[in-house]
């Protein structure tokens, strides 16, 4: 990078960091109604950044929760444009006896910036802000289109954004041809429409190894609960006479996998686009070894689905976790009742091609046809997204690919993510653009978690990679032509 | 009865009542430390109760834990002795807002007595107190010794108690010759050594029927801890890669009962006497209708091994029962966690012949060998206690029947107790005397749980049947004999 960009950041990385601390000390948590107003104030402090990064058309977008920023910078006539997108809402803090500095009082300890939200996704997000401040100061302008798009719900579905997104969806399915001149929004109007999304949000796999995230897995879950006597029984007074629902539902749980390790429900892995057998084998060598991960996580061997290697069955494959089983009271060991029910979370995380809501489906008849006599089931579904896998040919991503190889001075990796991204496969839906996961967290972040945090050497090398991309022309519109999608396998 | 009786009954109800309420006000809760005092005031209150009744050599034996109560009346030479034993602590009350009335403000309301310990166990051994009273009061002597033993560790699991009559157990395997020269005690010394062992602690099966317990059942059981990755793990970022522990547990769980309702522990029936068939055709007449006692308790179809009425089931052979599971947040469905670990409370409830060592050393082994990979097992042992039932043909019962009869003016059913009284074995061995229970309660009194009560109809009953056991003369020393008890299969 050329030193008039590195004499930039230099000078700036004091005020740069000061900023951020200002944007971490909000608590802008979506989960919880009384932070409502910390959303706003959230909102806000974005929208001025938006302003004195040179963006224009700033502007907070009403919606039924809270307000998403939109700001665009479109001088370029002809150019591609990119819709980077972003979110300002946090997790809740968790334990505050768990953080060495309170989550809400950012504090950099060496070489990191520990809050919450510092990776997850403010850290990120802002720097994109700071990137096209720093080009449209340093060049005047940026070589592409750019629209900001800034919510404040995804850690809790992104509920405004996807109505949004599938309003504009559903337009586009009416009229395919007319995309350009598609519009959304709810109070105000937004123009979405852009060639290329791109998004902040993700990690590399190892530090030191800058890393392009190609794929996301799909979502989808139940909420299970098997209800037996009207009240807890005395197992003395009734133990022998009733279904035990924890019984019950545990012999339900067992019946989800195999032995071996292979998902039992029926249908599971139904529409699932088998990797190629040149990926498998990439993963395969990429792969940590099994001993080595095993240590590292504290169990004593992994387990997984038999034939495919850890990165395979964690990217690619599609998996099933109950994650909890709550019936009776273990604190108590001493009034032996039988509960009145029992409860269980089950997600899945799906590969590319398959349906979450037919998956969603196959499991609750499976819990259906083998809950046991004496019970009742009750079932609610959760949250569902499509996996999505981008296709490594399209020009965006060699665009991406050599902005971090600039940002962090190593060639990165093309990875994957076993988790999920829902706004991915709503982006690719809406706008039929394709979807670049430029990440910059890494995977020891403490993302969802207390002592989250973000290190400083991502903030400076992501700054770089974004200086960077914002400088550098992307392929003409028409060489962004068709996108692939996770719709299309091993396109 | 004499009207001389029912004329006393009368004239002090009013009194009892209030004694009783006196007695109930104190929240002697055993399980939790900061109620101590309480129990040393509960203690004390019976001191002066058992000194007011006419009883003598009144004492609070000290213990590691709370005092026991001791008080006797030996005054008819040659005649048998009886041990009267029961417990003056109390459950924890549990929710407030789930009390009517308060847990230690006793109230009468519709003919209930409501109060924590109102009929679990302060209400009915209090009743002997008032009969002793009673029968002292009136004819100046009792029929036969008494000796009386009230704990304050019962619902703790009686552990000084149980030293104290394993003490008497080993003395008396030492010298089988000498059991009436047997003294035991930790501070002071107290000679338990009795012909018949007295306790009311039990329910009828049905209001409006007397009922003579005849039988508890065994009791041991595991606290269960599968251990998986050091951290919770993200099912994003792990889902595929580990051995999840809620899922190994469900395995494991849905693994201890057939699908028709067989408990598939190796060995868990091992040492059961079977019933004679004449006692089966007894219970499956006693037995409620199927279909009526699953809409009592709310679950679409009753359950249980095949081949056995329900009070079979219940009250004679072995039963397996999950308490609690308890793994990940129950609360969020969104974090999609892995959790560390995963626990259970399993207890078995035994039949007549089983040793509990032995079962939980079969479950244990089970357990063992079905863990699956990749997590590791811990596990703690829960408290023991074996089975037992009663020789119907020893003239003691028809003694206790015939003062039933006389209280509640009706003849009584023999009934037994699917539930564990673990101080009935430890007697058994100690003292090699035949146990009664004698108690008084109802199956609807809610022990242990919000809103426990004593109705008052139990009450009176209970205490006209004192009033006439006090006064009936038991049969010689000579003819008590023997006793048969748990170790005797059908005898």
């Amino acid at each position: 990078m050329e030193s008039l960009e590195e004499q930039y950041l230099q000078s700036h990385r004091q005020r740069h960091t000061e900023e951020l601390m200002d944007f971490l000390r909000i608590p802008s948590i979506s989960m919880d109604p009384q932070f409502n107003l910390s959303l706003r104030e959230a909102a806000t402090f974005l929208e001025e950044a938006c302003s004195r990064a040179g963006l224009e058309h700033v502007q907070q977008v009403e919606t039924t929760g809270a307000p998403l920023v939109y700001a665009d910078w479109l001088h370029v006539p002809g150019a591609p444009t990119v819709l980077v997108y972003g979110h300002y809402d946090v997790q809740p803090p968790g334990l505050p006896e768990h953080w060495t500095s309170p989550a809400f009082t950012p504090e950099i300890r060496e070489g990191r910036l520990y809050a919450r939200g510092a990776s997850d996704d403010k850290g990120q997000l802002f720097l994109h802000l700071k990137a096209v401040e720093a080009v449209l100061h340093l060049r005047g302008c940026l070589a592409f289109n750019v629209k900001m798009l800034i919510e404040g719900e995804e850690e809790i579905g992104s509920p405004a954004l996807q109505g949004l997104l599938r309003g504009q969806s559903d337009a586009k399915l009416r009229d395919r041809k007319n995309l350009s001149e598609l519009t959304v929004g709810l109070h105000n109007r937004v123009d979405l429409q852009a060639d290329v999304v791109l998004i902040s949000d993700t990690p590399f796999l190892f530090a030191d190894q800058p890393a392009l995230c190609m794929g996301v897995r799909g979502l989808c879950g139940l909420d299970v609960e098997v209800l037996g006597p009207t009240l807890p029984l005395h197992s003395g007074g009734y133990g022998g006479l009733v279904q035990n629902p924890i019984h019950a539902l545990a012999t339900m749980l067992a019946s989800l996998y195999t032995a071996e390790g292979y998902v039992a429900v029926p249908g599971f892995y139904d529409g699932l686009f088998p990797l190629a057998e040149v990926e498998s084998t990439v993963l395969s060598q990429l792969s940590p070894a099994e001993g080595d991960l095993a240590s590292q996580l504290g169990v004593p061997a992994l387990f997984g689905e038999p034939g495919y290697s850890p990165l395979e069955r964690l990217w690619a494959r599609p998996t099933l976790d109950v994650n909890a089983f709550c019936g009776g009271d273990c604190q108590d060991t001493v009034r032996t009742l039988i509960p009145r029910s029992a409860r269980a979370t089950i997600t899945c995380r799906l590969g590319v091609g398959q349906d979450p809501t037919r998956i969603a489906d196959a499991l609750w008849r499976h819990l259906e046809r083998i809950t046991p006599q004496g019970v009742r089931l009750q079932m609610a579904r959760l949250d569902e997204a499509r996996a999505w896998a981008a296709n490594p040919q399209h020009p965006v991503y060699a665009h991406a690919a050599r902005a971090l190889a600039v940002g962090f001075r190593k060639s990165p990796t093309l990875i994957r993510m076993g988790g999920s991204i829902p706004v991915v496969s709503e982006f690719v839906d809406a706008l039929s653009a394709p979807v670049v996961l430029l990440g910059f967290g890494l995977p020891t972040d403490n993302i969802h978690a207390e002592d989250e945090h973000l290190s400083m050497v991502q903030f400076d090398g992501g700054l770089r990679t974004l200086l960077h991309y914002y400088q550098t022309e992307l392929p003409a519109k028409s060489k962004l032509g068709e996108i692939n999608d996770a719709r299309t396998p091993n396109a």
